[in-house]
């Protein structure tokens, strides 16, 4: 065995952690318990009966091509289903506005290997995607945390933050933001604050990576402009999407929008990264979306979670002890629970375990390590009648808790 | 637009460049060029119709895994059946000395994550795989290349390279080798040299990564021992494979292979990457190699590699201008050619072009710059017919390229 392995590896990979999520994930596998931990789309949303038919007919028409290398910045059937897709939406790009990538984790990953020097800081919010912060803080980079409100990342803390950086010489790579329910906090921005934050990153001349994977699951309220829309291309915002929560997450395909400059340099980086992304999954998904089953499937996974989180929030009307509070996302995943100042919800995860409910540590989204008494909660995943059973437990486990600090 | 884009990108983007070869083949695409630039495999080697069976049986049998995220170690179904496999060969590992990627390619972007800060030396053959060399130095990591003989990298070059290294306190992170029909050169290491190059491994205390890519495409000879076999489990050597020659590219699918403390790293590394490998392409392979069509499909694709690498020969025999000699090899997708010294061949690349014949430049696998009057030929992808036709366009140019130098 090599004697010092410990001391060669580099210094970002010395900082490497397991995921915290995908670590307790695996303690919560066992059948007995209800796990809001996750963020697992519902399986019954998985077209499997119209896959078996497209795959059939992407083999046996385009098998050469499905199985072969591909090119790294995307099959041309996707690029062209995305680039109709977006421009139905309103947008107006063309193929060389998009990079296909294996996941969205690949564009967190990316965009710290071609932005960030060991030391960079980035801008995140607090809370932000853990998948986000361990991609970036795996090149070295420093995550900066700037407080929500109920309307997303604050505008004014941002500000008088990049100030303070700028002033010190010290000024962010980029901006990180989940504008649409997000992870972990499942606020979404209103437009009013989407105007601010983008003005802010324009007058500091920053760019905005907005991390979009869930805005297509809106259950209520008004859909607001992606950050890259209301940037009008003019190159300040690059978006990452994915097909992991509104299709499926097993073709493990996300991609990148953005001005063509930037998106040049997500194609070099990923040419060592991993040469393409699968060809087949590729011209399946594109085959999907041209013979228009996916928005079809997309209006039922709505309906689903619509109908999920309704559950999930009504017993936690029900069943939840005085002082504990919630958001309650227009769509999503999740939501976040904030249990009264001063308990920790990571003593409530070792009650929760032995009543068989789980869910994700608040703390582990806080680049600072505070978040002590928040914990984030899954409905997608969990049937509704168990998301009522498991709600129970948690509002119990939560009881115990409380009283125990009597 | 971001004023200072050029300006922000990391010091290891700045030094990223869109690969060589897959430039070129974008310029070698049109119809009428027979191009022997690039390493695809044969079409004809895809298992269509076995594919249309097994993906509806995954999908309806195991669908709602498929589709879902998976482990970042790898699927069970395709982690047992390369356990299988490789013990089946004489290895005796567990599912710990495994971790499946996405592709080979990523194992080569992943060790240089995890082992490589900027500056750190890599030594790599000279010549080496472009994309390796390509995934290192965007880590910052500085290949040194030790020269070939017709046994693989000399030992003597290595042996002296390494003392001047570790006295220098420049000890290199990693050792790069290809044993098995090398890309570029075609070469395959004998048992004596694998233990020389292991010796001096183990002497110096330094990592041996072994890329393994052709190893089962053995058309003549004798199987030889991997190096990690060599090592007998004593942690030296991690060796990298992939289904990208030797069954599909089209999935993406590699992994490494090594002791379970390093495979560790590349499980974290991975979960910042990319989450995890498509559980769906995984368990369509798994279930392939279960059936026993893997192993009877590599027969058919080593007869005809073995046919196709025939006619190549034969042809330079026939057709090849005094001087020209190439690399016979025993394996594998390329060979190498070297022209007479003094020729260049980047002259004779634009020679070729206008006779519609395409290769790739040896210079480009040389960390150094050297091997200006080499080229890498692949013989698995055109038809033997193309073949003879594009070996004799390339004996007239280089007939060409020598009388213009007289």
């Amino acid at each position: 065995m090599i004697s010092d392995l410990k001391e060669i590896i580099s210094i970002n990979a010395k900082g490497m952690k397991r995921s915290a999520i995908r670590e307790l994930l695996k303690l919560t596998q066992k059948p007995e318990i209800i796990s809001f931990a996750g963020g697992l789309p519902a399986k019954e949303t998985f077209p499997i009966e119209e896959l078996v038919e497209i795959t059939k007919d992407v083999l046996e028409n385009d098998g050469a091509s499905a199985l072969q290398y591909g090119s790294t910045e995307g099959d041309p059937t996707l690029l062209k289903a995305l680039v109709d897709r977006y421009n139905n939406q309103g947008l107006n790009i063309t193929k060389d506005n998009l990079c296909i990538l294996t996941s969205s984790q690949q564009a967190l990953d990316l965009v710290a290997k071609i932005f960030c020097n060991p030391g960079d800081k980035v801008i995140v919010g607090l809370p932000s995607y853990l998948g986000g912060l361990g991609a970036f803080t795996a090149y070295g980079a420093e995550p900066v945390g700037i407080l929500h409100d109920e309307k997303g990342m604050r505008a004014d803390l941002l500000e008088a933050k990049l100030e303070e950086l700028t002033k010190a010489g010290d000024k962010p790579k980029f901006m990180y933001v989940i504008p649409d329910f997000q992870n972990p906090a499942g606020v979404t921005m209103p437009l009013e604050r989407r105007k601010e934050i983008l003005a802010i990153a324009k007058k500091y001349d920053l760019l905005v990576v907005e991390d979009s994977p869930y805005r297509e699951l809106r259950f209520e309220g008004e859909a607001q402009p992606m950050l890259f829309e209301l940037d009008n291309n003019e190159g300040n915002v690059i978006t990452f999407g994915t097909f992991s929560k509104i299709f499926v997450p097993g073709f493990r395909i996300g991609w990148v929008l953005g001005n063509p400059a930037i998106v040049d340099y997500f194609v070099k980086a990923k040419q060592s990264t991993d040469l393409c992304t699968s060809p087949f999954v590729q011209k399946i998904s594109a085959k999907y979306i041209e013979q228009g089953l996916f928005d079809k499937n997309l209006i039922k996974i709505i309906e689903m979670y619509k109908e999920k989180k309704a559950v999930m929030i009504d017993s936690f009307e029900k069943y939840m002890p005085e002082g504990v509070t919630w958001t309650n996302p227009e769509g999503g995943l999740f939501l976040f629970l904030n249990l009264p100042e001063g308990l920790d919800a990571e003593e409530l995860f070792h009650i929760a375990i032995k009543k068989n409910v789980a869910f994700v540590l608040g703390s582990v989204f806080h680049c600072d390590g505070s978040g002590k008494n928040t914990m984030r909660l899954n409905f997608s995943y969990v049937s509704k009648e168990d998301n009522v059973e498991g709600v129970k437990r948690l509002a119990q486990s939560i009881q115990e808790l409380m009283d125990s600090k009597k």
